[in-house]
């Protein structure tokens, strides 16, 4: 946890720390490690936080647990109730997305609060490596195997090194007390299956080392990402317009460009568009639902590249004269050497039906 | 076929094809379709050539089959036979990658033989998924990930957008006659327990259209890889040297790099010390058998970039002195401001244990 809190410089003099807490026994451990470790380089840790989802029926023992254990480390504690059912209705969203949003709101209020300057969250290297197959999976692309970074805005992961075994070990060892969730050993939930079927069917025919040659995998797709990332934003300055009704892009510039770089400077017009239209297509949305639900996905920006290269380039399989295609949440114009990229009413019926949407895991 | 061929221009008129046939509903179905549609572009399949590996009791058997189908098709047949076995002892490999070296050469004979200029083989898109999760579970990085090419010099993949079901029904459709290879059950290959174990789990639980998505993932990983291998080369021009005993990166450039091109600096570093010394460390290997057996993972390259950092940054968990590293094949050494690049003797029993190697699948 030192290595990673030094190699990223997650924390540094006078950051003042939330801790989330759900009882579990990674959020336990990072508790009681994480404090004496901040002090070292001059931090603090201000506060546990628990969100309560009062979603299970052992929710509010939960509650009862952290508040305890909080007062047993002698920290400051906070909790607040959310209604994540409703959320997840309301957002037209996963329980599992509806309860990621709420809680990241939630610590971001309790760090507000706090004058805090630092939310600690407690993801560890399995996490990590069953979020690289969740995103691969789902056809996410480099920027998705990236998976979880140890630092984002506010946010940081000092733990995301450490392997689940550890954690287990570490709390068994030194006695300590955590909450099992029950909903944990659901395999109807995806990453549950990734966690108690896959990695372990990979970790007896692949090697036990699996999960650390995922996690390396994360960290090396960050990086290109990254790089990617950059060449894509300076094309863009010059091809991406941000207009009144929406964004546009130049085609010959597009054309020209290299595939790696012409498919990020999509996501970009599409990025900009969301950003450009707040009320639409989904009212106030924040960047994690939209990540969960308008997935512009390979396959979508593949169908705006045939677009932009117009019907003559297509293949004998099916030649296209389409001058519009409709993506999940917006539609893209061909139009005048430019592509436009407009918002169209919220019709998750059709959203992305046209090309085939990739399979969510 | 017809929209991959054209798409990634793998034939042109005048081009004379060899076609790989090992006699599998793949290669059958390959010999099968692509004379035809070569036609219609002016180029023209002028061989069905066929390895005997000697590996199975049914191999003779194989022979005689493809001469047959050969014969059938009205199409020059061209066979011999290779010691597979024995190839892989002397070259320290597996049986299936010595079996892949010993093809390829023998296809390439076979093809300046017939003054061809192109090697179809018959790789399918579930071959290509299968090889995403295979160089994925290796830690091959994003380069690794861009998995099966459809053009690689001579050798052309026209079935890489064909799922293996297609194929199947093709086959049956059609009554075409086929050689089972009876050694693709065996799990103990790490291939086929990707094909027949975890393949149909992930389409059962993750969806049928995982191999798509697989696939899909190999094309943006291809371009993306070659857009960061250019900026990649464009940086070493500067920064690599080839010397009289090596070859050697300057420090602080590489310092100064993103580390997602720094990596590839140093790939291309590798790269290089294998050609300039090409016998050292093993002699006389193709690019196959180097893929094969010095495979220097992204675990050797953190080692390098760590021997370039210095021990200044190393963290807490553990100090490194060291100003040489050891890895398959190769030595580097950091001194006076540059990283030595140098060959040294074979020593499979060491080689990238120092750091661990990633698991072999």
């Amino acid at each position: 946890m030192r290595q990673t809190i030094r190699r990223d410089r997650l924390i540094g003099p006078g950051d003042r720390i939330v801790i989330g807490l759900s009882g579990g026994a990674d959020s336990v451990t990072l508790s009681v490690l994480l404090p004496p470790v901040a002090r070292e380089v001059g931090a603090e840790v201000v506060a546990l936080a628990h969100l309560n989802h009062g979603l299970r029926a052992a929710a509010d023992e939960d509650q009862r647990f952290c508040a305890e254990f909080a007062a047993r480390l002698g920290l400051p504690f906070e909790t607040e109730a959310a209604d994540v059912r409703a959320l997840a209705r309301e957002r037209r969203t996963s329980i599992e997305d509806a309860g990621r949003i709420a809680r990241y709101a939630f610590l971001r209020r309790v760090m507000a609060g706090r004058a805090a300057t630092r939310i600690a969250v407690a993801h560890n290297r399995n996490d990590q490596a069953e979020t690289v197959l969740l995103r691969l999976f789902r056809g996410a692309g480099p920027k998705g195997l990236a998976s979880i970074h140890p630092v984002a805005g506010p946010v940081i992961r000092p733990m995301l090194d450490v392997r689940r075994a550890a954690i287990d070990a570490f709390v068994e060892a030194e006695g300590i007390a955590f909450r099992e969730d029950a909903t944990n050993r659901d395999v109807t939930i995806p990453r549950n299956r990734v966690r108690h079927e896959l990695l372990p069917y990979l970790a007896e025919h692949v090697g036990e080392g699996i999960v650390d040659v995922l996690a390396r995998q994360a960290v090396i797709a960050r990086e290109d990402a990254d790089w990617l990332e950059q060449a894509a934003t300076e094309s863009a300055r010059s091809l991406v317009l941000e207009e009144e009704t929406g964004v546009s892009v130049d085609v010959r510039g597009l054309r020209e460009l290299h595939p790696a770089i012409a498919r990020r400077v999509i996501q970009i017009g599409c990025g900009l568009l969301e950003t450009a239209t707040p009320r639409l297509p989904a009212q106030g949305r924040s960047a994690e639902s939209k990540r969960g639900r308008r997935f512009i996905g390979f396959d979508h920006v593949d169908a705006v590249l045939k677009l932009a290269a117009g019907a003559g380039l297509e293949g004998a399989g099916g030649t296209t004269g389409a001058e519009t295609i409709d993506l999940p949440g917006l539609r893209v114009k061909h139009s005048r050497g430019r592509l436009f990229f407009e918002p169209r009413p919220s019709d998750p019926g059709r959203a992305g039906r046209r090309r085939g949407r990739p399979p969510r895991v």
